[in-house]
């Protein structure tokens, strides 16, 4: 190791990612397996692609499209083809499924759970990497195959942390209904249409007026930085604000708010193609969503895009209404925490066939971080083994041994750090352990141990007005017989959970 | 969508990835989840590192030292910094450590579960991405903690799917005893030692004839590859293949075979420092084994060494010894499923502080694609409501809801895809679903459905002689009131557990 030391590296994470630890990660892990349980109720299969794709099967999806190189981590492989860290679940998808078309049931209904990447100018929350927990449908056309995902963002939302219906929302739009929009402008081409979309994307941030520049002209932000805008004339402005303006509207009543959207739809689409499509399977949406007891869980909302370029037709997002949620005393803006839609051309890329496909992700870091701050899942609590007699530590671990045998199966550790008394019942508190147990040489020799209940004079040290009676019934440190420790602890613990 | 559409990607996955579905998925989901619980109940916190370390920062310990650019994948930051992704866990832990350690409680206790990835030549086996599931001890000196380590590995390969002491071995050593050896032949070059143990590791694809080689001037492979030696002379390869020899022999007896190698390593690293202390060392480590009950499930073997370059102590494989095992016919030859040992320079190399640390890697991939051979963990059973009248859909979906939350919390999908009866019941049969649920017009007319015994069908089919009286008293196929359909289908399922 002589060359290392000589110039030590710093110890830092790379800009823009973050070391989860224990809090975050058990919400986190209790989330995945929620949501993993309701996909596989609903009939969904597990899958693992590999975090590389080929860069060309990935394709150019990313929001950013106007810096196409950009958004992705990309390595050259020894044979020089460019390979890039997936930016999300829904393509690598698509790729197996091109790859695999014949061999696998028609429609292919998988789950998938895992890290994503995007390499985005890190900022304030806004992490380079993040877990991502997928249902998909492909080989499903047709609108009832959305509802189904729809109903499934909310089954998720309502069944991971009993969550009420006033608590979250599935907004729902179609990017047909923009396209009929932009039909009844006379002005449908890929390109524009993309630019409003993109101005659409906004509007959470910059609002009506900011969205009314990038439709126009383009618009400076406080930075001074310029976005150039869609170049739509005053009266198609107009138009499309109507459109968007249609469905933004908070509503308690969710089932009047649509009828009356759907009615407005009919009118700023006109005689459209696209437009009179999308209504109509919007309607087939709102039955499905009934039969499966959703009515109450979603609005249709205009102003609904999804950044990804891949989507075809019906997207939606789901969103935690909840208010009372604060970080450090600021209220915390919620957003989205996941999404999905209908993407009928991301497999065809491949192929040249025709395969509709439909998907639900939702976003397990950011619902983990949000959650976080007011549901932790927490930990079995821990017994620390003191260890006194530094000469007897196979003692102590045949002590252990017992403890996690015993009936209820206790999380314990020895000591195994450096450290008398004083430093290991710091360790205790540090890991907040629940107990300690410790057997010096006079515990010993009688055959006996003393146990600290750390939880309970943790309390008692934090109470004002103690319980005198539980404090006499209950003493925060006890001694025992050597062989009774495991049936001491789990009393406790009975005594406390009852 | 139109210019993708002119140059088709083609649809594959980059070279040395796999794809893995349910059947390996589920199997190593168990697993993790079975690992996971053992980490915590031993005193382990969770943490996740990102994927992503500077390069600088994950150092350079592969086994290849010779081509120190290669092993791994690696990015340019916006910033011009090399970032690269782990190659294993531990390297990232000793970042976390470094940069935290003014906040965390000492010795750190923490598993990680994860993908690392290996920019490797890839081969048949042989991925660039699998997943790994390790526990550490950081700031916990001594051979106490590496005996922890090692029980640990041992209950692990127990508790995860009850294999016995017949099935598997935990394969101990010490990098100090080759310390030892080499002293003992005056000749204790850091160079020198990394080629002798770079050697050693690869005996289990050479034997000992390509193990002499190596050891002296070199050894042609059968393709021709010339792999430089150590250049120890004969005397000094003579004496290192008498000290790997001694701990190689199958033993039945391991507590005989432990004592057996003591007494021989004594004689064979004289009376070297080094070896000395190993020693001493190991003495301790068998003591807090013996303690911790598994005195039969480990064994002194002198030759394994563990690839990477930053172990400093004690190291240690897991093995599956089970030779019951057939991939299509053909023995599979295990090799180790997991292993560790004691690294004390890894996070000094940041601080400059001593921080000794030792830690156990599961190989949750490999020991899934193992395992997948023989115990499958299975989906609960599936039901499919076959989508007879198209224009009725949401009805089915009404129906899918109450199945789904029947007493059993049925698993249920209504087919969303195109197609009618036999395309239907043919995708029933791909996804091995257990029952159909039929309702057409003249079931929905009298309020009925017919459920077809998909499980009991395949079965009768397969059985030449089948059972004539369970035949009649469950037929295949049935009708029940709509009504009636969860509970039909879940006295099938029960009396089929049963």
């Amino acid at each position: 190791m002589a060359k290392t030391r000589m110039h030590r590296p710093k110890a830092r994470r790379p800009r823009g990612f973050e070391d989860r630890t224990a809090r975050v990660l058990r919400t986190e892990r209790a989330l995945a397996d929620a949501v993993s349980r309701v996909y596989e109720r609903w009939g969904f299969e597990p899958l693992q692609t590999p975090a590389f794709e080929y860069a060309d099967a990935l394709g150019k999806f990313l929001p950013d499209e106007e810096r196409p190189n950009e958004g992705v981590f990309a390595v050259r492989d020894d044979d020089a083809q460019w390979m890039a860290l997936r930016y999300d679940l829904t393509a690598p998808l698509a790729r197996f499924v091109a790859e695999n078309f014949q061999d696998i049931a028609k429609p292919f209904r998988r789950y998938q759970f895992g890290d994503v990447w995007r390499n985005e100018k890190p900022g304030p929350g806004r992490f380079r990497q993040f877990v991502q927990c997928d249902a998909d449908s492909v080989g499903a056309p047709g609108p009832v195959a959305d509802a189904e995902m729809i109903a499934l963002a909310s089954e998720v939302m309502m069944d991971v942390r009993g969550l009420s219906d006033k608590e979250y929302v599935i907004r729902v739009n179609d990017r047909r209904f923009l396209d009929g929009v932009m039909e009844f402008l006379g002005d449908a081409t890929r390109e524009r249409r993309l630019r409003v979309l993109r101005a659409i994307d906004k509007i959470d941030r910059v609002g009506f007026q900011g969205l009314e520049q990038l439709l126009g002209e383009g618009r400076k932000d406080k930075s001074g930085d310029f976005t150039e805008g869609a170049g739509l004339d005053a009266d198609q402005r107009r138009h499309v604000l109507d459109f968007v303006k249609i469905g933004v509207k908070d509503a308690s009543d969710k089932t009047a708010h649509n009828a009356q959207v759907f009615e407005q739809l009919t009118r700023v689409l006109g005689d459209t193609d696209a437009g009179k499509r999308a209504v109509v399977d919007m309607e087939t949406i709102a039955a499905v969503l009934d039969a499966l007891g959703k009515s109450d869980n979603w609005r249709l909302d205009t102003s609904v895009v999804r950044g990804l370029g891949y989507y075809t037709g019906p997207v939606f997002e789901a969103e935690l209404l909840a208010e009372a949620i604060h970080e450090g005393g600021s209220p915390i803006r919620f957003g989205s925490v996941g999404g999905g839609g209908r993407y009928d051309d991301l497999v065809t890329r491949f192929t040249g066939q025709a395969v509709p496909a439909t998907g639900f992700s939702f976003g397990v870091s950011r619902f983990a971080a949000i959650l976080g701050w007011r549901d932790v899942d927490e930990a079995d609590p821990l017994v620390l083994i003191v260890a006194v007699e530094k000469d007897r530590m196979a003692e102590y671990f045949a002590l252990v041994r017992d403890l996690r045998q015993a009936e209820l199966g206790l999380r314990a550790e020895v000591f195994i750090g450096g450290g008398g008394m004083s430093k290991q019942l710091k360790y205790a508190d540090q890991r907040d352990a629940a107990f300690a147990v410790i057997i010096g040489s006079t515990e010993r020799e009688k055959g006996e141990a003393q146990i600290k209940d750390l939880a309970l004079g943790a309390r008692l040290a934090s109470e004002i007005s103690s319980n005198k009676i539980w404090r006499e019934d209950q003493p925060a440190q006890f001694t025992v017989p050597r062989a009774k420790i495991a049936d001491a602890i789990r009393d406790r613990l009975k005594s406390r959970s009852a």
